[in-house]
C-alpha cells in the first residue's frame, strides 16, 4: 500500500509498504480521511515534540476515518463495510489507570503518529475493534475523522464542567478552539466568547455560534469586560493564558488544553481569592459516543472546519498548508483519492 | 387591591385587601402573570396536599412575574420599574441547609401558596430582593412567570446529571414533563423521548423537540425499545414509574419529579444489577440564572406552553381549565387585566 | 487437585480435578483461604439465586487468597511466590462499561462461583494477573481473602459518599454490615450505628468501633432517635429497609447493599421532601488498593470476623455453619490444610 | 473592656473600649482563647497583606472561642452560658455565592481581623448566632479556638478530594500543615508525608501521625521517592511548590493553601501529561460541624499544637513568639486571664 512517511525534518515521501494484518480483536480499516493536526505539523517541522523524538521514519496522521475491510481473530463488533471513526490511542486496558476509566493516562498507550507508533497517512491501518467507532451513514468521512479533535473539545468541556447557562471564554480560535467553542455551546453554555489574532478564524468562530469574538490585537482581553465561568485555554501562549486566567469569575474553572511553553506563570493570589480550579488535559477518554451524538444531532458542525483536501501524494502540501495560508484551518488528507 | 382567595374546596372569590408593605430588603411587585400549577388545582379541589392543609383562606399562585414598584428599607438590587421573575420560596438564609447551598431544604422556608403563606393571585406581592430575579426586556411576562416550572426542569436535569449525548426518557408530558424535556435538550441530551396518554401533549412534546413520543395507551413502554441513561419521572403514577425504571440503562439515573401515591414499588434486583441511582427532588435551588439564560438564548420556549389567559376575576376558570379541556396545558392568570 | 463441588442442593463432595493451566496474562494461584459468603450458602441451600441457576456441578467460593505458583504467557506483574488477594470477577476490559471504569457492570464479566463459572473451593485457580492483588507480608491469608467483602463495604461507602464527620446507619450487622461499619469509620464517619436482631453480631459491631448498636427486636428503629446522613442498607429486608429510609436526614444518601425481596416499598413523599439519593450497588470496581491500604494501616480488622476454619474436606460444614450456629460470622475454608 | 489594638507596624497596645451590643440575631461572646495566625503576625510586622492595608487601629485575632453571655434581638439558637467556637467570617447570606453554598466567596463577607473589621484580641465580641458554633463540654477552649485553622485543613482535604487509602504530601509543616496532615489522616489517607526545614515541626508531624517526614534541607523532595495522589501545598514557597507539583501521581490533585509570592511557575507539560487538577482555596465554608466531630471523636488533636499561652496584656509577645522561638507552633492569647 502507499504510505506517506516522515523521513526527517521537512521530508515526507511516499513509500510502498505491505498492508498490515489485523491481530486478535483488531480490524483492518481502509483509510478514508485524515485530518492534519498541529502536532503532525510540529513533527514535520521540528522532528520532535518535547520528549517525543522522531528517531526512525514515522507515519503521521491520527485524526482518521475509514471503512472496515477485514476482521482479525475474535473481532466481532463490526461487519465488513462498516464505516468507522478511529480513536487513535489504544491503551493496555488492564492497568490501574485503565481499570479506573482513565485510559488516556495509561502508561502503555500506543498512540498513532507518536514515535515510534505509526499513524494513518496511508491506505490501510489496523486498530482494536473497540476503538473503531461506527458512524451513521449521514456523517461524512471528513467529519468522522474530525471526531478526534472534537473529542478534545468534549474532554475540555467535561473537565471544565461546562454547564447550561455558563459563560465560557475560549482562548485561541485554532482548530481546537473552534471545536471547543462549538462543544461548549452544545453543553448549554449561553455565552461563548472566542479570542484570536487571526480575523479569518474569528469570523469562523462567529459563524459557528460564538456569541462574541475578541481580536486581542485590537482589544486587550482585560478590557473586553468578560468574566467567564470557564476558561478553555487553547492558545498555548503563556502570557495569553495568564491574562485569561485573571478574567475568570469566582469559583470558575480553567482548562488547559493548549501546549506550548514549559511553564505558565500562575497568578497565585487571583487563583486563591477566586478559588479557581485548574486542570490539565491529556487527550481524552470515553468521548466518541458523545462526539458522534453531537455531530449526528446537528449540534456540532465539523465539515465546516475543512479548508482543503489532498491526496496522499500531496500529504506534504497538507502539512504546510497552515504555514502558507492564514485562511487554512483544517486540511484533510484523503488516501483513497 | 383585588385578591383571588381560596375560601374552601372549590370556592374562590375576589376580595379587597390592603397592598402589602415591603419589609427590610424586600421589594413590592405589581404582579403581571401567574401560571396555574397542578398544586394550585389540587388545593382548589381537595383543600390539602398531603400534610399541607388549607385551614384558613389562602391565596394561590406561585409561578409569577411582575414589575418592581417600590423598595423596602435596605433593598438596593433593583430600580423601580425593573421587570422580575419571582422565586417563590424564601428560606431563612442562615440555617445549616441554606449555608450549604441547599436552601430548598430549609425547614423554615416560606413558600408562596403553601398554607399558611399566601401566593400571587393578586395585584401586588412583596418578596426578598434576592429572590426577585430581573429578566431581559425580550422575555414576555408569561415566560418570566414560567421560569418557576422551568426551574423544576433545570433541577431535575441537574440532579439526573443529564449530559451531552445522553438518552433521556421523560415519563409524563404534562407541563412539568414538557419543560423537563426541553431542559434535557438544552443540557445536550440527543435522544429525548416523552410518554403520555394525552395526544395533545405528545404532539406538543414533538413540536418542542422531543426526538420521539410514546402514547403508552397504544405501546407499552417495555415494548418501545428505549434504554435511557436518565429517567425524568414526571407522571407521579406508581405503576408507570416502576415500568419506566425497568428500562433504564446500566449506571443510569432516575429522577423522581412527580408526586402522587405514598409508595413506589422499587424493583430492587433491577436497581442493583444495573446500579441505578435514584433521587428525590424538592423544588429547586440556584436555578433562576440558568433558566433565564436558557430562555433568553432561545433554547427553551415557555410561551408555547401557554394555552389560555384569564383576568383575576376568572381565576377559578383558570383553575378548572385543565379539568375541563384536555388541550389545556398552562393557563395564566393576569391580575392587571 | 482436590476440589469441593456443589453437585446439587445440599450436596457438596470432594472431587479430583486437573490443576488448571494459566492462559495468556493469567497466573496460577495455590489457594490459601476462602471465605464463605451468603451467596455460597444460598446456592448450597437453593441451587439458585434469582436468575442465576446451578445447572451443572459448580465450585463455590469467591472470597479467596493464595500464592502465585506459576505465570502464564505474557504475565509479568508477579514473581512466583507472591501472596495475593483474588478479585473474583474478571471483565472483558474493552466494552463500554469497562472503558468507563465501571467494570463491575461489564455484561461479559466472569465471576467466581456464579453459574457456570467455578470458584475457589479447590487447591488451585487461575486468574488474570491484574486481578491478583499483591498483599503485604503482614496481612494474614484470611484477611487477604476477606478483602472481597471489604470491597463491598468500600464500594458502599463510596457510593454513599461517606465523608468525615458523617452520621451513618448500618442496617443489618451480618458480615457485610460489619465490614461496611468498619469502612464507614475508616472513611471518617464519626457516628456509626448498627442494627440487628442478633446480639452476638451487635456485640461484634460494638467491638469493631460502632458508636452505638440497636437491637431492633427491643427498640424499633423509629424510636432510636437517629437521623443518619447515610444509610448503608445491609439487611436485604424490605420492611426494615423502608423503616430505615424514613430516618435519613435531608439530602441524605441511601445505599442498597443487601439483596432479598424483589421489591422495596419506597416511601415517595419522604424521599421527595428530604431529597434523598438512593443507589443500587453491584459488586465493586477499583476497590482492592483502598481495601489493602485500610487493612494494612490497621483501620479495618478483618481477622476479627473469622469465627471458624475448615479444611477443604469440610467445606460443607463451613457452608452450614451459619445456619447451625448463631455465633458464626465468617467461616473460612483452607484448601491447603 | 480591655482590647489589644494594633496601632501601627510592631505597635500593639491595650485600650479600654466599650463592650459591644449584640445586634439582631447576634450573640455577645466573652472570649476565652484566641490563636495567633500567620496573618496576624504579618499585619503586625508589615501593616498589610497584599491589598488589605491597615489604615486605622485594628484588633487582631480570628481563631477564637468563648462563651455566650447575652443574646441580641431574635437570637434563639443559644442559651446564655453555651461555650462556642467562632467562625470569624460572616457573609451577607443572600448573594449569588452565598445562595450557592460558597459563602466563603461572598464579596461582602466581614472577616475578623481583616481591615477594617476588628478581631478577637479583646474581652468580648459579637457574632451572628449561626456562626457561633456550640462545642462539647469535653473540648478545651484552646481546641475550640483552633477549629478555625482546622477548618482550613478540612477545606483543603475536601477540595483535594482526599479519600481513604490516598497518599498525601503535605508541603510545609507549620500550623496549617500540621492540621492539614491530621485532617488528611482523618479523611482516611494512609500515607501522609510532611516536609519542612524545621526539625521541631517535623517531629511534631511525626508525633501527630504522619507516616513519614522529609527534612528538605537534607533530602530534596525529588529524591524522596514519593508520588502522592494529593498535594496539600502549605508552604507558600513558589520554588518548593513547583518541586512538589512535579511529584504528584497521574490524575492527582494539588491544593494551594499557602499564600506567598504573586506567581507560581506552573510546570505545564507535567500538569498536562499527568492531567493534574489544581485548586485555589479561600478560607472555608460549612466546615465547623466536621471539624467539631473530628476533634470530639479524637481523630484530630488540636491541644497538642499549643506551644504557649499569653494574657491579653502580652498579646505582643504572642505575636512575636514565632519569630523568637523556632519551637513555637501555636501561641494562644487568653483574654480572660
Amino acid at each position: 500500500m502507499r504510505t506517506a512517511v516522515l523521513r526527517g525534518v521537512r521530508d515526507v515521501a511516499l513509500e510502498e509498504r505491505p498492508v498490515p494484518e489485523p491481530g486478535p480483536r483488531e480490524v483492518l480499516i481502509r483509510v478514508a480521511s485524515v485530518g492534519v493536526c498541529g502536532s503532525d505539523v510540529h513533527y514535520y517541522e521540528h522532528g520532535r515534540i518535547g520528549q517525543y523524538i522522531v528517531k526512525q521514519p514515522l507515519v503521521l496522521g491520527h485524526e482518521a476515518s475509514g471503512e472496515v475491510v477485514a476482521l482479525g481473530p475474535g473481532a466481532t463488533r463490526h461487519s465488513v463495510g462498516q464505516r468507522v471513526s478511529l480513536e487513535p490511542g489504544v491503551p493496555d486496558f488492564t492497568c490501574e489507570q485503565c481499570r479506573a476509566g482513565r485510559y488516556n493516562l495509561c502508561p502503555d498507550v500506543r498512540f498513532f503518529a507518536t514515535p515510534p507508533i505509526d499513524g494513518a497517512f496511508c491506505e490501510y491501518v489496523v486498530l482494536h475493534e473497540s476503538f473503531a467507532h461506527p458512524v451513521p451513514e449521514s456523517m461524512s468521512d471528513d467529519a468522522a475523522a474530525l471526531l478526534e479533535p472534537l473529542s478534545v473539545g468534549v474532554w475540555a468541556c467535561r473537565k471544565g464542567e461546562v454547564s447550561p447557562g455558563d459563560r465560557v471564554l475560549v482562548n485561541g480560535a485554532g482548530p481546537i478552539g473552534l471545536v471547543a467553542a462549538q462543544t461548549a455551546l452544545a453543553f448549554g453554555a449561553t455565552e461563548v466568547v472566542a479570542t484570536d489574532v487571526n480575523p479569518v478564524r474569528l469570523r469562523m468562530a462567529s459563524d459557528l455560534g460564538c456569541t462574541d469574538v475578541i481580536d486581542v490585537t485590537a482589544t486587550p482581553l482585560a478590557d473586553a469586560g468578560y468574566q467567564p465561568d470557564v476558561l478553555l485555554e487553547c492558545s498555548g501562549h503563556p502570557g495569553a493564558t495568564a491574562a485569561a486566567i485573571r478574567t475568570v469569575a469566582r469559583a470558575g474553572r480553567v482548562v488547559l488544553v493548549g501546549m506550548g511553553g514549559d511553564e505558565i506563570g500562575l497568578p497565585l493570589s487571583y487563583v486563591q481569592d477566586h478559588e479557581l480550579r485548574l486542570t490539565g488535559t491529556f487527550r481524552y477518554a470515553n468521548t466518541w459516543p458523545t462526539a458522534i451524538a453531537l455531530v449526528h444531532s446537528g449540534r456540532v458542525d465539523l465539515d465546516r472546519l475543512v479548508t482543503s483536501r489532498h491526496p496522499l501524494a500531496d500529504a506534504e502540501a497538507a502539512l504546510t498548508s497552515g504555514t502558507r495560508d492564514p485562511k487554512s484551518v483544517k486540511p484533510i488528507v484523503r488516501p483513497g483519492e
